[in-house]
């Protein structure tokens, strides 16, 4: 039996590419997204066409016990699950403090932080009995500083930053390995910057800025970097590292 | 008419203080808290008795609309409110993931990042067109690094810290002055750390590292650096200080 | 007798202005530059005039041995230093690496980093012996986050805020206040913005954004709060500060 | 011709056993150590004996001069230099201010500051005329935060971080992919932390924590995540990553 790769926010871009990845690598992925049931059907099938193992749910996070059920029916149905990317953002573009509802902030918070916390609860504990885990997490420029426009979507990347050290420094002892990959620049996925910038916008900076600039982030190079810190020995895990095209400056820097 | 500092979290040790000291220095201190009318009132009558003015209210600062309220009502019936003191934490000490229910992650999100968030919304826009005004947020370090046991907290504090830099990014240029003081080290204040140890182990604190130890921080020490932020001309504002005792180690220090 | 406070690097910007202020309230000022003598009489004549006590000295940070002895020349003929303030900075503007000479940056280490540690190694056993003191630091945006262009600055200061830490480890509960102040934006400062712009451009600069506009830094705003750090009572230290006018973003922010 | 891996302080440790991997994934690996000739020739032979290629000099990084002629007569006399990982330190346990005389201070910073400049200044311009290559950099947990006794080492890391940030701003775009990897933890590195602690105790710590235990970070794991570094894809590069045991407490955290 393989072991299982349950990715949480699998689209067409970080989320499926890795899935497809760890499929290649011999683990069974299992695809999880809110939406898109004829996308997620061409990833779980384009994975089986190249021989690989792949089941796709659609699964709204943020639905009571949505998650937890998910992860059961899987633990029981398909096996233990070794390995979670959790890949769901918060990112709704700028919107200044009037124009934000409660609403909107609150989405932020059970999306971003609180389905996270949702799944530790779940699968750890599963996972410490079994002797270990990995749980890698995209994360964003907006955990580590917060930009006008961004209140709900840094809130929501900050707190579940320090709850990835929270669970890092519970659990790492006990084998579950904890990785926050702070993604810090654009990444080219139809289904999230596609959709935020729109189509025409999206299809003028791949051609400025992605393609054989390598301006934007390929979600399939990305991936051997995911993949990788998954397999690292316990003896020598990495908890962060950043992520950005060579041609993009850092968050840190200004020009 | 005086001008208003309002304190979320105006218990017997920085909230209540803080209060003082604004009193003291011309304000009119509006002091909110969760609950003790008897701890209220006597806090009131201190400043009252020393030629202060100041209001105080139980407040429950995750009721629906309760701190929009008292906003408005503390704007119509007192006056403008020029600072708040932001004073409400989450940390209900070390509880490990498997203790630690959905209920109480939450709670620690609503007190210490909703609650901010509310506030903000319903008092910036008018802070903005009378063309400033001064938020203080007591912060802990749990808001820059997460221990195990610190779930709620760390994730709270550190959404938190977030929400502040975006809300500076957006209206420091409007003249709200965002500061982020990171407490770092036990405060000597019995409504919280005494809550917290119990009476017997925080007096043995006090006599060990307290009193004229200076070992614990003491509020009205404390409350001479709040002040003092609120004060610093807009052409040089800090937007983030820690403070701890002179004895105690800096959270990025080990022995 | 009055308690000194040192200056090291006492220009017409932070260093002149934070000496006038320690004056003001008591101090007696020893004014250090590398040159221009008469802007340096000037500063101590307009300290005197103002009824404060104050002495100049012509120092090259960077001589073997000077600093160390003109800190025990101050000592035994004026008095104990109680308050240092360390304001030399090794920015020379953005210069690649390809035209940045060994020379050029080696001489930021020897001015922004061993020239404070000389400085410690020279008086901090003296402060110790006495009770304590107090090392104010004016650090910049390079010591947190190194820019194209800024090999020898960056370099230079982040070396210098670790040794900060390194020192308030250290002798923090022996009483020594360290505080490293991240001056975080442009300073209306004559002698070091202005002779690196230009007379011209700096003037246009003031017109643009400082003077009624308040968005370069006031010298003498700064000296407020470098003064409040230096009266922090020893429960309630400050080690880092940021600074930086209202208007301005902070460095980790982008548009 | 085999592209070229040097290494900057190649002892039977982290850097030994970086230089082993790339010998294996077919680069000729140059081994620079200061002294040992022995121990430098059996790591050469090893990697022969492997079937890689290898060189081994050695080479004090502190004599003038000294690491830009040994990167000419490489690139000269074996090939262009497509990798080079710098893997000096500046550890000398701990030491007090009041013990740690100018000489030592500045000892630290030629080492582990001035020389990786020297190397920058020396390689990238060639690197960048060729269309890039890879600096790898081991760093410590004092780059990131300065302990008590820790001024030398702290100050020169300190300083280092930083300058990787600017080299990296500046030849990023150019295809040099700069990479500051933290080492946050013990290794198993006889040349180091045996010398540091002795053969006895660095015996007894490797029987309670290192071995089965893999509390001691294992440098053949490590060189893994060196390797994988080195060939991420320029759309997708990492700038900054820590390393650590799964049984260690993260820097940040305290128990």
């Amino acid at each position: 039996m393989k072991p299982v790769c349950l990715v949480i926010g699998a689209g067409a871009g970080i989320g499926g590419t890795v899935g497809k990845k760890f499929a290649a690598e011999g683990y069974h992925s299992v695809l999880c997204r809110r939406s898109d049931e004829e996308g997620l059907q061409k990833l779980v099938a384009d994975i089986q066409a190249d021989g690989g193992e792949a089941t796709g749910y659609l699964l709204n996070a943020i639905d009571e016990g949505a998650l937890e059920e998910r992860i059961r029916l899987v633990e029981e149905e398909i096996g233990p699950i070794e390995v979670v990317l959790f890949n769901l953002g918060a990112q709704i573009g700028n919107r200044p403090l009037e124009e934000l509802s409660y609403k909107h902030f609150e989405l932020g918070w059970r999306m971003a932080t609180f389905a996270l916390f949702r799944i530790a609860k779940e699968l750890f504990p599963r996972m410490e009995e079994r002797g270990g885990g990995t749980f890698l997490v995209t994360s964003a420029t907006a955990a580590v500083r917060g930009n006008a426009g961004q209140h709900s979507h840094a809130a929501a990347m900050g707190g579940r930053r320090m709850l990835c050290q929270t669970l890092n420094a519970e659990y790492a002892p006990n084998g579950i390995h904890v990785a926050h990959i702070l993604v810090d620049g654009a990444v080219d996925a139809p289904d999230t910057l596609g959709k935020m910038l729109g189509e025409e916008a999206f299809q003028k900076l791949r051609e400025e800025r992605g393609q054989e600039h390598d301006g934007l982030m390929l979600p399939e190079k990305m991936a051997e970097t995911y993949y990788h810190v998954s397999q690292q020995h316990r003896s020598a895990w990495t908890h962060e590292l950043d992520l950005r095209s060579f041609s993009d400056l850092a968050w840190w820097n200004h020009r």
